[in-house]
């Protein structure tokens, strides 16, 4: 049986600037008794909320990390996760769930759950750059740590006969280093060589960089972890210093 | 010539509950002598900054209202313009930076631009059900007012070739009461009937109210301009009362 009255808040951070933070992530994380987060997210959890208690996880230990967190508000702790951006995208939000759903969890009570939602990396590079994901868009993980190969590849090529506008996360790692020259071949078979595209390294934080470029000339060398790649579609423009992607019949279509 | 010191804020208002808005749109709103707003969401702004001048602009004025905020800016007033969710994603950055463009500026100066991002409908109904959107994803708008059927139902099917998940946006509303339908159509001749889905109405705002199904008993009369409907991909599950993708290969993938 567990005990009453656990809590587990999971949290976007954001892209790192705290200006980028949703108004409760504050609240929902200084309610916990325990912050647990990646290791390199600690020193901006204690930036935010000065003297909270921080638990250090290292990279790859995922589902331990959800699942120490769900055993612990499943007894009756109030538990904090933290994702970088949206935990619902590319984030710890699914892992937590499974974690809390496999020792009974109905979903509701024991814990309670609140999902923080942020702002995802592509979110933050498309306010950089103007409006490139202003119409449709998707957004594609390089990482075929956990996901094949075979399915990215078969994701990109969809994104390139539909014509949309993606962003793309995990772009390059000194393990996987050709990812996104990969990637790049499938969409360049799609599109014209002069589609706007762009680097965003370290988006909306310390060291933020943004490349535009146009597809043909993405230097893929350039992108690390820390990068966003944005490849417009068809009605993707470039206007002096930003992209913008207008709505394909009108160029002064709505918005709200 | 314009004047000096002109600025333009385009600030996202988040799904609606002020709990979701970034921390720095606040501020951003704070230094504008006027905020030009979708007569909808002039409480909305008044509630977050009372006494701030708020104009109210009509539906469907959406590029006037951009030129006219671009002119003021261009002039040297401070002016922020707001749009719900994020400025860049169906909202009022892509057209404002064209209105500017237009007018002559040089991307950086008279006016300075600043574009604060927010939690997109997707991610704030994402939020609520769980972390249905957790691996790769698109967003599509179903309203044809702007942009050619035709195109969406390309994207429609690419997505459907693509098992990608998907959130879409504007699925219904008086004028179009069959978008959704045709669009269902589409998604289902690709996937299994069973495949999980939900209509989130409100999310994150007063009225909030969530229903899952499975993507074959979706009733798409239940939706309406403020649902955001959400179809799983192959690797969705419905977990208790939440939706989770899981990775393709794993189900304990990564996240952080």
């Amino acid at each position: 049986m567990s005990a009453t009255n656990g809590r587990l808040a999971i949290v976007g951070l954001g892209p790192g600037d705290a200006a980028y933070l949703c108004e409760r992530a504050r609240p929902a994380l200084a309610a916990a008794e325990v912050v647990i987060a990646y290791a390199p997210y600690c020193d901006r959890v204690g930036a935010l909320l000065p003297g909270i208690p921080v638990e250090p996880w290292p990279i790859g230990a995922e589902a331990e990390r959800a699942a120490g967190a769900a055993a612990r508000a499943r007894a009756g702790a109030s538990v904090a996760v933290v994702s970088s951006g949206d935990p619902g995208v590319y984030g710890m939000a699914g892992l937590c769930l499974e974690a809390l759903y496999e020792l009974g969890w109905d979903g509701l009570r024991d814990p309670e759950v609140e999902i923080v939602p942020g702002v995802t990396a592509a979110l933050a590079a498309a306010s950089r750059l103007g409006a490139p994901l202003a119409v449709d868009f998707a957004c594609i993980s390089l990482s075929d740590l956990l996901v094949p190969w075979e399915l990215i590849e078969r994701r990109l090529e969809a994104i390139g006969a539909g014509d949309l506008a993606v962003a793309l996360y995990n772009p390059r790692s000194r393990a996987r280093p050709h990812a996104l020259d990969r990637a790049l071949t499938v969409l360049r078979a799609h599109r014209d060589p002069a589609t706007p595209a762009a680097l965003v390294h370290d988006a909306c934080r310390p060291g933020e960089r943004v490349e535009i470029c146009e597809l043909d000339r993405l230097r893929s060398e350039e992108a690390s972890m820390d990068t966003l790649v944005v490849i417009g579609c068809s009605s993707t423009r470039r206007l002096g210093r930003h992209l913008v992607t207008l709505r394909p019949r009108h160029s002064r279509g709505g918005g709200s």
